[in-house]
């Protein structure tokens, strides 16, 4: 109630007109953007699929700022959306820039009445998507990349949270159930049955995307997956951590958008980015013209993917080794250095277990992002069909994969085996 | 803030004298009880470990009080514990009414601010676990506890619910975390280290309890369940489900007393009911006068337990199949007579990995009964005290078994045939 009378009460769309004279009352921007907001110039440039989303410049300095519509961007005022959304977001960007320092955007102001936040302007960073499409290596990414997991999953586990703060952490992001919905729906459900919203590179894909939708295994394995995502509480997660979620420059990694946040499975934060960086060097020869002369950089993405994972790994349990103040697996009950030696041994398999979730995660986010209704720019840029369709498929045949045998992929080092196999598929469109 | 001010502004504990004159000012009560209030006999008669329990009789009829103390009624004021575990316990009770009429105690009246619930008075039902020890056969018993169990599970769980309503239940439940703080001490943690409320029949159960403590397989099989008692938001689970909380008569059956509710794992509810059964018959030896003469009755808990889960089986899966309105295994992705063939078999999978967590679960709940603070009258009305750790040290050496190999166990027989070896054990104490 006390939302929806504020959102009565004080929320109005802002314009680029009117967005000067907002910030203006906000001492934060001001500051940053310096001058008089006359000088301020503002862009709408909002190319998610969600919100509008301003740049804001200044003589001193710029701001970003986000604001939740009623309804999904992409879609129109026919699917609406609660404003509450930005509450979640702003509720997870203050606990990540907690746990992971650095990695997400500065928040300089928030505004629960008109759902929207003001952000430090990442500049001169683009989205990571189009960094990797055009070849761009990111020497600090596997790192950063690998702390930004780490730290906001451990540290929001019960590895580390007491029951009660972390039952207590679970309800206030309860109420973000319309963006759990678009997951469960976009991701777990509608790639797999006939949907008004699917698409997919016709007719080069047609026979793939029957065969999926009348494939009982999948089926089995994406409703197992879905049944974890509604029902395990594991962690915060940001919940929509594919590579346009990511801003970079060479020094400098920041993690945006925050706004799927809830408590589920960690294995989904994991898996997104691993399937985002595999369909990334699986559209790479897509994107070629000559033969071959992307292969180093399909090489340096796949050694990126493998250092994510691993040294996610390390740091994971780095973490569990130092700062165990969590209800689960206390210490008290592994004493001695036999004690700690049979704990460790339990900590690499619930690592492995987190990587078998991890699997699953990454093949379902493969296949949403080329048979459902969001795509990715790695693949959609490439403007031959068929050649966009081959690389799809090769991407398809990996994701089915690990979606049916994500349990007989016991390492990464197995993932990027079968992605180098896939890779290596010729599907005859050409 | 709400809650603190109404307990500080109209709480106060209710003694025998002065409850009469309160349920004069409740309708319903006043009606069902009959006559003046001056004529009402009251009696406090909880024997439970938390709250006041009162019967009052009337000429009419009767009915029965529970209020709850701001402290843990076994141990007194230095053990404190919020009184709004009431208002838990009403939720869950209003719930399962629904879920499983007939099957829990009809709510009369409640009181938010006095902390209390006025329910129908069972007479003249008994707690099932004195009936059992008692040696009386139960025909109803386990189809009703398998209704109980299947619907109250199977209703509350992601297969029968929205996930935005999953989610809003899940929140709703979350401030009761001082309740599930006490299972997460005294069954998943306490018994297994040096702990000032741990007690056992002492001298001959030192060298178990001790190898208990020293157990690393075990410790690690113990961090997984209360991993998973954090974690698994399955279904609305009663939380404390053994056989001191069922009221019976021959021809009907009550569960009581959930305050412990939650949303949590679904084997947890199963296990402790099957545990509870476990430890009497196990215990059934030491109360025998004459060798052998409580062996009938043996058989009869076995096969009840048997029965339980059986049915259990029998009435979620007949659920699932008529009700499947959740989000989980959408049937939509299973059309046709195939797809309905791939879902039964993948619904005979999920029932297996639910009673691999129902196996360890019964064995978490035994090992607290016999090494940790709260002991079952099963064990402890055999007076003998060389006897009593005989029937003891067979229920641990089933409950290690079924801790440390819950995979090995696939089906309730498996569990039978280790309780009947278990049975055989000669400790030597004697």
């Amino acid at each position: 109630m006390k939302g929806s009378r504020l959102e009565a009460d004080s929320y109005r769309r802002l314009s680029e007109a009117d967005l000067a004279t907002y910030l203006a009352g906000v001492p934060r921007a001001r500051k940053r953007l310096g001058g008089e907001s006359s000088g301020w110039s503002v862009r709408e440039v909002g190319d998610g699929n969600l919100n509008l989303v301003f740049t804001v410049k200044g003589p001193k300095g710029g701001v970003a700022v986000k604001q939740a519509l009623p309804f999904v961007r992409l879609v129109g005022e026919s699917w609406p959306l609660p404003l509450s959304r930005v509450d979640y977001e702003h509720l997870a960007l203050v606990q990540q820039a907690q746990l992971a320092p650095g990695l997400v955007p500065e928040v300089l102001h928030f505004d629960e009445a008109m759902k929207l936040i003001v952000m430090e302007l990442l500049e001169p960073h683009i989205i990571l998507r189009r960094g990797l499409i055009a070849g761009t290596r990111y020497p600090r990414l596997a790192e950063d990349i690998a702390v930004f997991l780490a730290r906001t999953l451990f540290f929001t586990s019960d590895l580390a949270l007491q029951a009660a703060e972390k039952k207590e952490r679970i309800a206030a992001f309860a109420g973000n159930h319309a963006l759990c919905k678009i997951t469960e729906d976009l991701i777990f459900t509608d790639p797999y049955r006939v949907a008004e919203q699917n698409r997919w590179t016709e007719p080069y894909l047609n026979s793939i995307a029957e065969g999926f939708r009348a494939d009982l295994d999948l089926h089995v394995a994406i409703s197992r997956l879905k049944l974890k995502f509604l029902s395990s509480a594991e962690a915060m997660i940001h919940g929509d951590l594919h590579t346009g979620s990511v801003m970079v420059t060479p020094d400098d990694t920041r993690v945006i958008d925050p706004e799927f946040a809830f408590y589920g499975p960690m294995g989904f934060d994991v898996g997104a980015l691993i399937a985002n960086f595999l369909m990334n060097f699986l559209a790479n020869e897509g994107h070629e013209k000559n033969q071959g002369e992307r292969a180093d950089h399909g090489e340096w993405v796949l050694e990126t993917t493998q250092e994510i994972c691993r040294r996610f790994r390390a740091k994971f349990l780095e973490l569990w080794r130092r700062h165990a103040k969590g209800d689960a697996y206390l210490t008290c009950l592994f004493p001695g250095a036999l004690g700690e030696a049979r704990l460790d041994i339990e900590r690499q398999h619930y690592m492995d277990r987190l990587f078998q979730d991890t699997v699953g995660f990454a093949g379902a986010k493969i296949v949403r992002r080329i048979l459902g209704l969001a795509h990715n720019i790695d693949f959609e840029w490439i403007e031959d069909k068929a050649r966009r369709a081959t690389c799809e498929a090769r991407a398809l045949r990996l994701a089915r994969e690990l979606l049916v045998n994500a349990s007989s992929f016991t390492s990464i080092e197995a993932v990027i085996a079968a992605a180098r196999f896939a890779a290596s598929w010729k599907p005859g469109f050409t």
